[in-house]
């Protein structure tokens, strides 16, 4: 059977920077552009050149890639030639080979939000469109409010798509800007937009997750005819986001009746660098990944250790929809108060540690992490600190140092200047090969500001660890979670420190104690002693 | 036409406490059944009796509600007669009105993960249903793995089915365990279900989010058929979560064909609870609520001030898919503080501040809130912060005292009998009518146990603050939450303190600052300010 073509259309640096809070540099742009060349996007929208500066000097410095870049915009104004529609010139001059054009498919907007006739709006899309084909490129037509207009008013919906088609376009796209429509309504008009003489190889479908059915609506879609699909990375976008293609590609290429059906231009080494891709887009923006997100989230394959723990491990296939390998990401069995001996020994074997099945510790290892948890402390979430305890009592922890004191204090006054200021300063005793080291910081960072105790703590310790000194200079504390919880009959904090490295890893350790120093300096050696045990291995 | 009924079935305190890093103890179960029968919803899974002890505790001490308690468990395990196995017992003794028992129908798990025979199965899933209804409870089967089950063998999936049903099961249920199939898929399997002869009105769906569609998968059971619906809060679950029940009650109240055609337990105020709610839940598990959240996200219904700002006021409805309000939601127009101003006097007379309309102060509080918001401050939860912040502003807040200064030390090291100990220990001088006082405090609790430095701060603080030393005797500190979040381009941390008296009321203060002793005595601080102007009033 041959496979019909799939295209996919990528709208983050776009439709994506309508989020709230997001707003990409040109180098941010410049990064995510050439991620999604190398996964084997069709098409990567830009931005709207002349409507951001951002977006017109990405144009002018992106490289030539496989993907097709694309300039946005809207069709002409009425009363404008496509010559003198200065708006419409800037999207040209971005020099683009794809040119996508927004303009309305719905009366009420046409009538309301442009203040034309209905026959105006269409002139406007016939000429714009004719106008990016006479100058060699090609043409996308975004037809806004489309599901929304065609329920009043399906044939001048239609009417807009033919008027596109009709100059030239390659592709009429079909919008749910408002994102309320449903999988089975897209269903049904996407099939009646065929009957009316629309070829599926020209429809496009742009949904967004206002009704959390953003995904289920782009396949309903495809289910209907439609081929080119419009998302973002990680589903970024106005109010509830868009399409998530970061969902949408692994399922269109791994799941039937997709895998078969279509040819795609995305191969499967870009496929596996979907999590890392999803990453650094969190990254740029400075966002925590979202762990439940399907695919490429931390959690996406994460088995909590019950009942079938040991099936789990022997056929993984019967517990997951796909291998989490094929996107890049990975299997994790957690550590739970539940959790079983089969699942402890896969967990360590994950961890480098190779332990017998009959193996004793095994035993002490579950009771003690049972122990620990009744005391506030948790394993699923801290998994380098799970990694030292079990290391710990199968004698494999090499004593790296011992802390003897610390005394951190925190001081707010004013200063001379009659300003309220605070500063933490820490000294900490700490004992490295047979040798006492008294070092002491405070807690100033670049720009003047005090980090506070935990910070100073850090310094302090980090200030002369004797041999070990230079494994811990590239640490780096990402993110530090507090929370008060149970801990046997009283209140306890719990704190979570996640670390990373120059090489990339990263790590999360957990402290838990009545005090939130004393937490939190707990959780801070668990991290250093991770470190220097990967550090020693790699070695 | 008369309208049939659907019902909603809540797994947030079951499957929901399956997420990664959730725990939930008795009194946040407590608190979300509270509120889950505010909302309507007909059954609320609290939990496995037997198999956790905060399930078990939590059956314990539920109050009677409306909707009706279930108790999960799993079908008798091969060769124990119902009566004899201890797991089922623990289940049944916890008396609650609704049973749900987990089974196989799934050919491959029958034999891999329970190692029985075909038959032996359905023979338990037989005895367990039947004794559930001679104990005179409501009885319901989930079938695991079904839709996975029922493509390898479909005969058998339906025996599994039939069996429950035969046994006098109210429901059985259809799960989608693994989380991996498709809307299309479920449309028809439901459908053909069905023409088997299992009744819709027997029919339950239960999804999980892997391929973000758990909501559309919900949504096709039910176009084929199926009148229970199973999710969580804010789609909760392990791996990606479980169909999010935040998101389908809304779009079944509130879209067609399902509004009209189906009558819920949910009535509208409980449906404008919604935003509370999800939110409720977010508290509890001390996590940042979801901007992007179909319905109840702060983005859902925010609206960027560009071309069409003026449309959307006069004519929200065709820019918005439903009326915010329905859900406790409202609408946000970016960059615009209009929208503000009527639902800032709204919670300002909710404080008992009533203002004029035309007062200045208002534009005045709308731009401090936005530039401490921006700094990381949150007025959402803070009310107490909010009201003084308000205050303030309004000149009606009286100044009550001035902190000159303070230093608090932390101090960790061997005692006497080379045990390490923790000590901290502050000093706050504060200036009351006046007369500067200088206090000093240790942490150390009834028990021995250091409480750290926050706890040292709030003791030296209530020592001694003159006139008004009393009021602040019977305050309490009963949760204090802390958060890394990003202020302006630093990340700094964001403490929250909730507070109580003798009187019973409670109130929560917020403190940023990149020290987390500071922004800890911030929040302190606000807190012992709210007591002292709330004594005031009532005296």
């Amino acid at each position: 059977m041959s496979q019909e073509e799939l295209f996919f259309f990528d709208t983050t640096l776009r439709d994506g920077q309508q989020t709230q809070g997001v707003q990409f540099s040109t180098d941010d742009k410049l990064t995510i552009a050439a991620a999604l060349d190398q996964l084997g996007i069709d098409y990567i929208e830009g931005g709207w050149p002349g409507a951001n500066p951002t977006d017109s000097a990405f144009f002018d410095v992106v490289p030539k890639m496989s993907s097709r870049l694309t300039a946005f915009g809207m069709t002409r104004r009425s009363g404008r030639s496509v010559e003198n529609d200065e708006v419409l010139s800037a999207v040209m001059n971005a020099g683009t080979g794809v040119v996508c054009l927004v303009g309305k498919a719905h009366v009420f907007h046409v009538a309301e939000a442009l203040g034309i006739l209905n026959e105006q709006n269409i002139e406007n899309i016939d000429a714009s469109i004719a106008h990016v084909v006479a100058q060699g490129r090609e043409a996308i037509f975004d037809a806004e409010h489309f599901f929304d207009g065609y329920k009043v008013d399906a044939g001048y919906a239609i009417e807009c798509l033919k008027a596109a088609l009709g100059a030239g376009a390659r592709w009429v796209v079909l919008c749910d800007t408002n994102g309320g429509t449903l999988p089975n309504e897209v269903s049904t008009i996407v099939k009646e937009v065929v009957e009316y003489g629309i070829p599926g190889r020209c429809l496009g479908i742009h949904t967004h997750n206002d009704l959390e059915t953003a995904v289920a609506n782009s396949l309903a879609a495809v289910n209907a005819g439609a081929r080119q699909v419009q998302g973002t990375l990680n589903g970024l976008g106005e109010r509830c986001g868009n399409a998530n293609l970061t969902s949408l590609i692994p399922t269109i290429l791994l799941k039937e009746p997709y895998k078969t059906k279509f040819k795609t231009n995305i191969v499967p080494e870009g496929l596996q660098s979907l999590t890392r891709i999803s990453r650094l887009l969190d990254d740029i923006l400075n966002r925590v990944p979202v762990k439940q997100a399907p695919y490429v989230g931390a959690s996406a394959f994460a088995h909590k250790a019950g009942l079938h723990a040991s099936a789990i491990v022997k056929n993984p296939a019967t517990y997951e929809h796909v291998d989490p390998h094929l996107v890049g990401n990975s299997r994790v069995i957690l550590m739970s108060n539940q959790a079983g001996r089969s699942n402890l020994r896969r967990r360590l074997a994950e961890a480098g540690l190779n332990v017998a099945t009959d193996d004793p510790s095994l035993g002490r290892i579950l009771d003690l992490i049972k122990a620990r948890e009744a005391e506030g402390y948790t394993y699923d979430i801290a998994q380098g600190s799970f990694e030292l305890l079990a290391r710990r009592e199968l004698g494999r922890l090499p004593d790296f140092f011992r802390i003897d004191r610390y005394r951190v204090t925190v001081e707010r006054r004013e200063d001379k200047l009659n300003r309220m200021i605070s500063l933490s300063e820490a000294v900490v005793v700490v004992e490295v090969d047979g040798q006492k080291k008294l070092s002491v910081s405070d807690s100033i960072d670049d720009v003047g500001d005090d980090r506070g105790p935990v910070n100073a703590l850090a310094k302090a310790l980090a200030k002369d660890l004797g041999r070990y000194s230079e494994n811990i200079d590239d640490m780096r504390l990402v993110d530090y979670k507090v929370r008060i919880t149970q801990g046997g009959t009283e209140a306890v904090t719990r704190v979570i420190i996640d670390s990373e490295d120059s090489q990339g890893r990263r790590w999360s350790t957990v402290g838990v104690s009545a005090n939130i120093v004393d937490a939190s300096f707990e959780a801070l050696l668990d991290a250093v002693r991770w470190k220097l045990v990967h550090d020693q291995i790699a070695a």
